[in-house]
């Protein structure tokens, strides 16, 4: 293992965090909050240990896929450990594990959140659960690697174990350009998505928090009715940019550089709409009762899907009263996650496409034992390598949730409560159903419990192996 | 499509199924029930078919894995149709969906019923529904293939559909030379069960039946708190045989040959008594303070341990009344299933296993990229082919249970009744919770939602392919 460049990017990770909290110290600034104080200490704590670690240059230069892993995972587990301080530090969440469990959930881009009100919160600890979203969103090592004059191997690997999705698309010839530009779009995005939000006469304080949560697709509230109170227009801003914060960002690119006809062909954003549709469709004929009119039902309800399939977690109504249908739906969508390539969580719709791709294959190996079928994407033939991966991810996804499920349900809460935390925190959702929907919170499980959904919220963001691999004894052999 | 094979084999079941109606014929003359004539008619209908098509010897030789598993799963709808005719025409159960869904929870060894008190039903119809389960057990074309003098190609394309597990050993070189050892077993095993019932006192008619549904790991209880009214001497032994019934037969063949060595090695069996003896431990020390002392609270969590881990489902107590983290266990014990080559249904211990094992190779591959790795159980590799079927297997068995809970939700039951119905059905277990824990029934939903849980109990005793390879347009192409 080479521990020199593992400690190497460690120390960027603090540095970059130093710099991020650099928010909330100017908004405990603007409103004169006591707790910036805790953010000031964390940010000379964190310089004092970062700057060291990046001034020496690694001295081996080996850096392969286990590497990859390792890296992501630790820097991940840093991130949040320093994330949750200035929580602790200011008593704004004077329990550490309480602390963990809320940065977590921030930068995993989940929402689940152990507040009972966050609007009884300084405006500066809101400020820095919501830009954690932003942070994990893109990923913050995709940004490091924007900045870092490494060679090519590292760049690959670590994107590799960061990005979501079964397997990434080199846009550019060069790791580093492909992930300067992802960085472009996501900026030029969440900066149309602010000038929307104050257009519509939302407080400057509240579109920063709301469009750092739409654009990592996170989804804390910094009111106790999540996006329940603001206008109609702004609910449906925040649902349009959802959306489109769950589409594969490649093909906002390929956008960009005039490829319509191949950006338009995704088979997977294709299949993305597809499925908002179809569920909006159905959700709005089985609530419409519950609302004023169609439209406003239309409206409620394209708000929710869209806030749960790309995992953001904001609720504007409390879908806990809804149907059995309707949350069914919800809770299947869940499960689907948006598109890969983007900030969004769960399964992924390619990985879905990928797998009802394969099952077509086998029945028809059962008709025609001796043709050769390859699977496809978008007319390009899917390595048996991604395919493998796909299968393996879907396993240990089942396995970790059994296992999570499992340690969860000792706190004897009721079933739903038990399954719903899980499956809400390892595909990055956020609100689940019964006592920990959109009005409950998460302050109800034990110290644990937290920890592990914390766990699974890591697990979920990093898509399993980054984190597992930490488990391995072999990791740490020599070879 | 060899369509002259495949309308023989039909033929042979509609044989088969008026010779087991025997056995219901004969116990209503013995109590003098009327519902016997039911039975006579459906007995002479189904000779007067079945007589006429197989007088006339296949003319196409041609049999593949395509018309295995269409074979397969048109015997098993016959099968049901026609196993449902005395039900409706004696007038116990005279809705044709419910009665449709009582005989295929019959065959599939499910046990999932519609009858609100199986006791106030005539003996006839109670010792048929018991039945059902033994003619499911082991397979009603592995039976068939014991009688038919086909050559070799039919045997293993039939086998392969039709028996549990990712895949069929043949312990004998010809494949009717296993299915006789297989069914020799299975009758052994059967009869040494029933005496020792009966040496513990249980009347004949309810011996039969204990053992029709302990061997076929079904669980369909005639009367109405399933086994809880019987002695602990009886519930002990059904205990112990539904266990037994759970373990692979390969390994029984491996104790009659003498290869003592190889039957106690095997990797599936041991991990299936380690799973069994964990759970239950657990959930003794979960569920203590519920029994008079530790002892009892033992016996009772062996046997639904038991039930549940073989897909047998019967109960001595309701288990929806333990806390949260037993009820839990309960539920991973469904999905998790017996042996393969067992009676029982489920994922199966072995499938697991294996994707254990595909999980741990690919963190292996993950740090020595380069390496081979093949996956080996009991010593041997597992090839690419069965290793594939396996993932895609676990593909199939998720979507086809989301779908399910999305169609079943429409009745608005709760969550829990929905997802715990889906499951109890595609795992052929039998009780689920809720709603239809081991004191409710299956009578509270819709037509709909009955024929889709019918459809999982058939697609769950077949693993599957065989049935959803009917719904595929490819199928019934010529070529």
């Amino acid at each position: 293992m080479n521990y020199s460049i593992i400690i190497y990017i460690l120390g960027w990770i603090l540095n970059v965090e130093a710099v991020c909290m650099a928010l909330p110290c100017v908004t405990a600034l603007i409103y004169r909050e006591k707790a910036g104080v805790a953010f000031v200490i964390t940010i000379i704590a964190c310089l004092a240990f970062g700057i060291p670690l990046v001034c020496r240059k690694p001295s081996k230069k080996a850096f392969y896929a286990r590497e990859g892993l390792v890296t992501t995972a630790l820097s991940w587990i840093v991130l949040s450990i320093v994330g949750a301080v200035p929580f602790v530090l200011s008593g704004a969440i004077p329990d550490p594990i309480d602390a963990f469990f809320e940065i977590v959930s921030g930068f995993t881009t989940t929402g689940s959140s152990i507040l009972k009100d966050p609007s009884l919160m300084p405006h500066c600890i809101n400020i820095w659960r919501c830009f954690a979203h932003w942070i994990g969103g893109m990923g913050v090592l995709v940004f490091i690697l924007t900045l870092l004059p490494l060679a090519g191997g590292y760049h690959m690997n670590i994107m590799k174990a960061e990005s979501p999705g079964p397997s990434v698309g080199k846009l550019l010839p060069k790791v580093q350009a492909t992930a300067k530009m992802l960085y472009k779009i996501y900026i030029a995005l969440t900066l149309l998505l602010i000038v929307l939000l104050l257009l519509g006469g939302m407080p400057l304080f509240d579109t920063l928090c709301a469009a750092f949560g739409t654009a990592g697709t996170g989804g804390f509230g910094i009111r106790s009715d999540s996006m329940g109170g603001y206008n109609m227009y702004i609910q449906v801003v925040i649902t349009v940019f959802m959306i489109l914060f769950g589409v594969n960002f490649n093909v906002y690119f390929l956008i960009l550089t005039r490829k319509f006809a191949q950006a338009f062909k995704s088979e997977e954003v294709r299949c993305y709409f597809l499925v908002i549709l179809v569920s909006a469709l159905i959700i709005t004929l089985n609530v419409r009762d519950m609302f004023e009119n169609i439209g406003i039902a239309m409206q409620q309800v394209f708000f929710q899907v869209g806030s749960i399939i790309t995992t953001t977690g904001y609720a504007t109504t409390d879908f806990n009263q809804w149907p059995a249908v309707s949350r069914t739906i919800i809770v299947l969508l869940t499960f689907c996650g948006a598109c890969a390539g983007s900030t969004g969580g769960g399964i992924k719709i390619s990985r879905l496409l990928l797998m009802l791709k394969s099952v077509r294959k086998e029945l028809h190996l059962y008709l025609h034992p001796n043709a050769v079928k390859k699977i496809k994407m978008d007319g390009k033939v899917v390595s048996h390598e991604v395919m493998r991966a796909t299968n393996i991810y879907m396993i240990v996804y089942i396995l970790l949730m059994a296992v999570s499920i499992l340690i969860i349900s000792f706190d004897e809460f009721d079933l739903v409560t038990n399954f719903t935390a899980v499956v809400t925190t390892i595909n990055n959702v956020g609100p689940g159903l019964s006592l920990i929907g959109p009005t409950g919170n998460f302050s109800i499980f034990s110290p644990l419990s937290k920890l592990v959904l914390s766990f699974d919220m890591l697990a979920g963001r990093l898509e399993l192996f980054p984190i597992l691999i930490l488990f391995l004894r072999e990791t740490w052999k020599k070879f």
